[in-house]
């Protein structure tokens, strides 16, 4: 009746997502502060900041240091977002981080216009050149991401075919620049997704390409998230972005329901109860996510965080 | 793949749930208000009070003049909770609430211990007294409730025969004093159900029981519980208890972390989504969950009231 993997791997999102929206920004001492305690988490990677205009973003103004003050740690990489050429070569100068090829686009061209003002063709030129630069640094794996693969505000739904197509537009480029698809990022952008669809979606993609690996970027806003991974994993998907503490969202609201991605240590208690590996310990996360509570001085979307894990009572009824 | 059914009933239950917690107690006719926006939503049953010794729940003590005050519709029934045979002459006295046979036991023995102070004997001997008198009242459909059948803060993991075991406890009884079984509801009390546990137990039950009809009552303590409807539904399951906003859990907080039953809207969101029927307006559920979050002057835990539905956005797009 399913599929479930043995194993998954995770993504962390949450600083990169939370401290972009935060309003004051948060300090660069507790930036790093939460980042180091997430490093000890067991999670093997980290999204620790964006490299982005300070003037739009100005919560990541201090990007290179927060960079420059984290720990890092044997076997976890520190990685990080950038939207240009001028963000990627800020990040290669700080030298500290694990740079990730990243080729995104979108199933939906109305939500790439309205997002990068671009069509399908400019798209397609931007990811070419950022595809020759990743070959002129080395690096030889890239994330082929999908936003809006579930449904878009700007164009409805979403058929699997629409986003095959996607998939099948970044994979030319990246097959003609000679670099190698580490895996293929489905994300629900806009929360349109449920259950049904991640599992079409995620079954049409597999079956074009049934060698690539899937990961799903799955948000929260109509908190379906854990059953959208849930159903992921009874496809196999086995890679996932998350976010501690649901961090994310609206930069306005502390509540649920503007929840940015599916929140992290959720995800971990759900695969650990199904038996499901993530080389998370989930009680040092959830850790982690009360600091994050704290530095952000507001209820946080977790759900673990605030009702706890089994693991005290079991351990309680063992004794 | 799936079995999922093309209707599911509700057992909207979060007055009850929620007025029970409120500290102050909420204005008798501000609880009319939200029963009676509940009741023009399609919903077919609300559980609307809870005939309960006033000095211990206080939010309950107004549950005669708020049934006295509640505005009655066709096709839709008012239910009620009570506790003992002094709650159910409260119920019968108002005149006006549909009168609900109920025979509730636990899969766990030391939760009934500690919950209700009986054996698996002691409770039996109650049951089979209430049994009489549902039977004297005429009542001939009785819901079948089994507490704590996907793990236990006081006995640990619950395993599928266990709840068999509790269902054909309460059945015998049923049997004896010839009346009939209108469901088994499964009740995930204190939230250590997981997906796959939700499917072994539904299947379990189901194969003892095939005609029966089998409904969940999922709490949202550890952010599973819509994860936990989706895995009900695969197995066929056709029947939920839900909680308009999230209402329930904790007195104190008003955070998801203690959320007390899943959000009626979250599901009937996932629902729709999947193309199953529910009967129910979902914009004018939203309406009555935003008019709860009103009335209790906190933030609640549903993710669709905060996010928004999809219908807006849908038909933007048409038009």
């Amino acid at each position: 009746m399913s599929d479930l993997p043995a194993r998954i791997d995770i993504q962390e999102e949450g600083p990169r997502e939370g401290f972009q929206i935060a309003d004051p920004p948060i300090a660069t001492d507790r930036k790093i502060a939460l980042i180091d305690a997430l490093t000890g988490t067991g999670l093997k990677e980290i999204q620790v900041a964006s490299f982005v205009d300070p003037r739009r973003v100005p919560g990541w103004a201090d990007a290179e240091a927060v960079v420059a003050g984290i720990t890092p740690r044997p076997g976890v990489r520190h990685t990080a977002l950038w939207l240009n050429e001028r963000g990627l070569e800020r990040a290669i100068a700080t030298g500290r981080l694990h740079l990730k090829a990243l080729a995104s686009t979108s199933a939906s061209e109305p939500f790439l216009k309205r997002n990068q003002n671009q069509d399908f063709a400019a798209n397609a030129a931007m990811l070419a050149r950022n595809l020759a630069r990743y070959r002129e640094l080395g690096l030889t794996q890239v994330r082929l991401g999908v936003m809006a693969s579930f449904g878009c505000n700007f164009a409805g739904e979403i058929t699997p075919a629409q986003v095959v197509e996607a998939v099948a537009r970044v994979q030319r480029l990246i097959d003609e620049v000679g670099l190698e698809t580490a895996y293929i990022c489905l994300a629900d952008t806009m929360a349109w997704g449920n259950p049904e669809s991640i599992r079409r979606v995620v079954g049409a993609v597999r079956e074009r390409w049934p060698s690539h690996r899937i990961a799903l970027h799955l948000h929260d806003t109509r908190g379906l998230a854990v059953a959208n991974a849930y159903a992921g994993l009874q496809m196999g998907v086995d890679s996932f972005d998350a976010s501690v503490a649901g961090l994310g969202g609206c930069p306005f609201a502390g509540h649920k329901g503007a929840a940015g991605n599916i929140c992290t240590e959720d995800l971990v208690f759900l695969c650990h109860e199904l038996g499901i590996e993530t080389g998370v310990d989930l009680e040092a996360l959830l850790e982690a996510a009360r600091l994050a509570e704290e530095i952000f001085d507001k209820p946080l979307p977790g759900s673990v965080m605030h009702g706890g894990s089994l693991a005290a009572i079991r351990k309680r009824l063992a004794a």
